[in-house]
């Protein structure tokens, strides 16, 4: 207790429970239950919100620099199990439907000339600031330093959530980032929408487009029109918003991604299938109620859901059955060896348990890439398999 | 902590303590942890252990009378994921298997002269106390008071377990107790099989019967074919056992039995839907390998699987939106109201909310009983689901 105490005074204390409107005390609780901790990043040294704290996001970071500057955590984006009535209740007049893209949250902020990609929890992640740098001119937060950029990454080369997007293909890499979200990053207030987009037309950067604003009356119908349609084209759902957003958004996710999510966890049943499982079927129960599906309806929704639970989990079973060892494998593309070292080290300090798969030298229009197959392994998933398969008994 | 120590004293703790091959100082602590606790019934005090402790087994009682009487905890009978290598591993040479039936356990046991039937828990449960004295002839426990009658109470008109059976239809009453083991109520000790079959026999007690004694490196191949075949028929699964209960028993249950689970709980899916849901779906990955099934197969059973899971979830959300409260119904068959209030008291004690349906006099063979309907409320699937049909946001 005493050396934390130490140490938090090696900076000033006052002024940064001053900037997060918090009591020293209140920081110092913070400091001794873990939830606020000190992270480096190459010579860059942060605090970090390990958890929600006090009205403090997680994910939220203090940069030890003069300023001591604030980069508040996404906040989380509650979820919609019916349309009706909760779109009407929870907005103020009019709602703006945006497409939810898969991929995974991004904050990109300029702190003393320097540019960083923050993760959702908050760590800054060397290769998704390389790629940001590279495939956004950041002029931007010259203008708006005050600003953070939030946005998702998403396609198939990332080492967080691979998902191919035809929209993102450059041939030898698929992936890109699409802002949905402009905020202050000491107060966490968001731009306007229409602000938001004016400012990525002016500098000219990637934002994901407003399908509809309509009335908050009717806004279940056209959410569900655009739902089955997002549904059929296999893409993830929607996010919807106040115009001013005044009020926070509120998600809603198809058919298509539930069962998704599911063959996901389901390859690594025993380290992801329990805390994913329950929450799907019950937004499942309840599209199928709200959508007032006839039974053969149901019965097809009821088939995907099974079909999507147990086919990745016996696939899994057989596959460690003939002595190999699962792992999710991530294709990723760095232009240097030392791109990739420093992503490694990453990785590691993530707790990620991961093995190289393969790395090979390729010619791409912009010289030559080093692509690297990396596969993350879930050891429970492995071992429990094994185990059972060896005769041991379930308690 | 003083009260406690107090009140323990008022019994003879060395005795207990000796009796459980217990310390003194581990008594104390089962107790302040509440792990140990005063149970009466009518003008029966018994101690019950709420929790596995130290090795004795969660239900275990002791009767608080002159002797200390012990009626240990049945233990939990383990779970074979796979039957081969599991059943090889387990058993010593020959396998005895018996069919599982889907009921509630119950202990049989005879203290100062008087009978009482206790649940898996170690309550003395008023309703199947009276049931097993008038459907048996209970004279083994005059002639080995040191036994326990272990065994399954099946049918459907139960509070536990309601399933219906149709070897013990009664016409007015779907209701009957099959004995599965016999064991030294103190020191939890079983007979060998046939001993207890042979006890049975010349008690004239119904009991569970073999469907074939089997070697053990041949044992997956039998215990397949039968669970194929009571699959078919609609019912639970096996226990497999040591012909001299050397070893402990080890359970498999049939594909049926899993849906039928996941059906229950699913029509109360806020309260009983995650706790089912995991265990059941891993059960069918590991079969669905075990049985190399064909693509077509395995999608058959995700096909029950979905449905076991979307239909009643969807058909429960339905009736909360249309006003109604579900709940789950129990139809009891009483003897009197004297019978039927005390049972409400004991449903009460338990912590059960429950609400009484229906309550008529009908006429039958034995006179004129109480046919009571009573539901089991599940006040968080129905509170929750109000409050997801209302509009509250998913966190």
């Amino acid at each position: 207790m005493r050396l934390i105490m130490m140490k938090v005074s090696a900076y000033d204390l006052n002024k940064i429970a001053e900037k997060l409107n918090l009591s020293i005390k209140d920081l110092n609780k913070a400091f001794s239950r873990k939830i606020l901790r000190e992270d480096e990043y190459k010579e860059i040294k942060t605090l970090l919100f390990k958890k929600e704290f006090k009205g403090i996001e997680k994910g939220t970071v203090i940069f030890l620099n003069d300023n001591l500057d604030v980069v508040r955590g996404y906040p989380k984006t509650y979820r919609a199990i019916t349309l009706y009535p909760t779109i009407k209740k929870h907005f103020i007049d009019k709602v703006v439907i945006e497409e939810k893209l898969n991929g995974y949250n991004i904050r990109i902020v300029k702190i003393d000339g320097e540019v960083y990609a923050l993760t959702r929890s908050g760590y800054i992640c060397p290769f998704t600031t390389k790629k940001v740098k590279k495939f956004l001119n950041l002029e931007i937060l010259d203008d708006y330093s005050e600003y953070m950029l939030c946005g998702e990454m998403i396609g198939i080369n990332n080492p967080y959530t691979p998902y191919y997007y035809k929209e993102v293909d450059r041939g030898f890499e698929n992936l890109g980032f699409y802002i949905f979200d402009i905020k202050e990053r000491e107060t966490n207030k968001s731009l306007p929408i229409k602000e938001r987009i004016n400012l990525c037309e002016k500098y000219n950067l990637p934002y994901v487009k407003p399908l509809a604003v309509v009335d908050k009356d009717e806004a279940h119908i056209h959410v569900r029109e655009i739902i089955e349609k997002l549904n059929k084209e296999g893409r993830e759902g929607v996010v919807l918003k106040d115009p001013d957003m005044a009020v926070s958004p509120i998600k809603y996710t198809t058919h298509y991604t539930q069962c998704e999510d599911l063959k996901s966890a389901f390859t690594f049943f025993f380290d992801l299938g329990m805390d994913f499982l329950f929450s799907r079927v019950v937004r499942e129960g309840f599209m199928s109620y709200e959508f007032k599906e006839t039974l053969e309806e149901r019965k097809n929704r009821a088939k995907d859901l099974g079909e999507a639970i147990l086919l990745p989990m016996v696939e899994t079973i057989n596959k460690v059955a003939s002595g190999e060892r699962v792992s999710e494998d991530f294709e990723l593309i760095f232009d240097s060896e030392e791109d990739f070292d420093e992503f490694l080290d990453f990785m590691r300090k993530m707790k990620m348990v991961i093995t190289i798969k393969n790395i090979e030298k390729i010619d791409t229009e912009e010289g030559v890439k080093i692509k690297a197959v990396i596969g993350k392994i879930y050891n429970k998933t492995n071992d429990k398999i094994i185990s059972y398969l060896n005769g041991t008994l379930w308690e």
